[in-house]
């Protein structure tokens, strides 16, 4: 899986593919650029006049309710519709769900609305997810991301779509898969939008690979690894921002290769 | 103080306060940013359907007009009503105020629907609030912080809040003392939305403290200790925005107290 | 040129422009922080209650529709109109037009409501506003700026303004001139926002000189000159953005003079 992951790095940067992200405010800067850096191409577009339009043009789509309000909510619809009726893969980030209702509900609503390929959230999130609890506090996790695996599975069996739980070790997680990706650092959630970037670039991948799983490990492990590599360099938040900007874009096969620690277990 | 300072400091790092931000587009990454750097947690959410919700777990609120409009002002009413209704420190920033009558209304608006425990401007901001002069240009001040103090006393009288008027010396403001906070460096002004980081900051410290004057002392300390020192390491804005970070992050006890130059007076 | 280049520059820095932005979310911060590096003084307001008031205090209204919806173009064309009234300069950044055809109409719309000095777009939208074409790939171009020669003079002449294509070279275009400008890098294509800051930068140096072609020509110089210098010490986009804003503020006249490569042609 390691080889396929570098490739898929390698395809992105080919192929750059156009991800269209319907996002928050807080992080459309920094996703953007996660995702220039990584070699894709990265447009947001919310206005319900043109959704439809920038779906159809796009290899992927993000969804990220990270500052939810009505109108946008729509366009979400609007997009993840047309995306659904072209065959085209949908990222859900599920940003503070748990936090308040509003957003617990509206994750519900979308994955009402259409099929989303891929949900990554923290353990909080994903946990709201499945039990409607009222837990997350503001959008970062409480919870630990082993703790949410149960909860993923149900959500996986639920949606039948790729489960993403990030933290500590990153779990991937698929009808009968389950990979444990251990990189990155602690210092990475010093940084707004990691999380939100993380899902931007598993959309690239999404964009390049029909396999979702295998897109969400790519993204997660680059991710990852990036951070991790990063950090070595850094005396503190504002320079691992940068750094990891800078890691995406120059990340050599041999740093990838010493780096990536990663485990794909065939549930039993 | 400089002791009460550095615990305070310690506290955010320790306890890590919910900091629900209503702000402007501008700043929102680079507040999120600065409040992560320095411990705190942040969340942003402008939604009237969630604001409520988000309140209720946040411990403080920090309202901000850098863009505003009439359904965020709506949602910042809604959010200022629960944070007095369950005591929470809430934390204005009123940007621009004098630029446009518009700003200069919302203003007035806020402070009519609720109790602010803190404001924080630059001079031309507060001096508008009082004056109801339009002399802001756009959300850079004209005036020296000097003079914005006895307006700054007006409206602390009005509202019986604190009030923080920062330029090149902070000056923080209660009903009988006066702090001056000689910190910072001109440099910081050629970065957007480091006044906005301040009141974020300022809410950050009201999140683990009740002495608000304390709070306010405590936020505009570190970010102008942190900004000072981080310029002696920089070329130009960007690499100070980095440095700024790191600081906020990094900074030790040693370096805190050979930096800080504070003075507190009581009125006579 | 060259020396007049270098003026425009310092009269920037001297006078301190106030560049009211109405601008898309991405960009904002970055836009922001490219405007205060250089000198000028940003603020970025949308509200239809407010924009005429920001307009009369402004020396340059910037339009960019990178996340366009209804209510901000709305505010758009009240802006537009006020600085026409006023005489004030306007610029113009058709973000995106091509991808979507709401995008491109609503360009049209923009110059059938008002004169707008100067449009700088990249190749493919450029191309897009003067043959309806949807070729845009989301918001990067498709076209050689060489391409889009042609179009750039028909939109030229239909809108009797300056219209500047930037790409690998850059073209400034007025009635019977041309300028080439053959700095910056293709690193900075991975930073999000980068034509973007262009347009802003732009507009700071319409607020300085009513010479629009001078203006377009002075923004697109010192964007590619700082760019140019910055990526020498940059190892990716990361820290090729913190370069660039400290050369912004940092460029000497030396550096300034040993970089810039223009040509200006009358046409035959």
């Amino acid at each position: 899986m390691e080889k396929k992951i570098w490739e898929n790095i390698q395809k992105v940067r080919a192929l750059s593919p156009l991800v269209h992200n319907i996002t928050n405010y807080v992080v459309m800067n920094s996703s953007a650029n996660a995702l220039l850096a990584a070699g894709a191409s990265p447009v947001m577009a919310h206005a319900e006049e043109e959704v439809v339009d920038m779906v159809r043009i796009a290899n992927a789509l993000v969804l990220n309710i990270g500052t939810l309000s009505k109108k946008w909510i729509g366009s979400m619809k609007i997009a993840l519709k047309e995306a659904n009726r072209l065959g085209k893969p949908v990222v859900l980030d599920p940003v503070g769900a748990g936090a308040t209702s509003y957003r617990t509900k509206t994750v519900k609503d979308l994955l009402d609305t259409g099929w989303v390929s891929i949900i990554r959230g923290n353990a909080s999130e994903i946990i709201a997810l499945v039990t409607n609890g009222l837990k997350t506090k503001g959008v970062d996790s409480t919870e630990n991301a082993a703790n949410a695996i149960e909860c993923a599975k149900l959500l996986q069996q639920k949606n039948k779509c790729i489960i993403c739980v990030s933290g500590k070790i990153d779990y991937i997680i698929s009808q009968d898969e389950i990979a444990r990706i251990h990189n990155g650092h602690g210092m990475m959630q010093r940084i707004t939008g990691m999380g939100c970037s993380a899902t931007a670039i598993i959309g690239a991948f999404a964009g390049v690979t029909n396999n979702y799983f295998e897109a969400a490990i790519s993204g997660m492990a680059l991710m990852g690894v990036a951070g991790e590599l990063a950090v070595t360099e850094s005396n503190g938040p504002g320079s691992l921002q940068m750094h990891f900007f800078d890691k995406l874009y120059n990340i050599t096969s041999k740093e990838f290769f010493n780096t990536i620690k990663l485990e794909i277990a065939r549930y039993v």
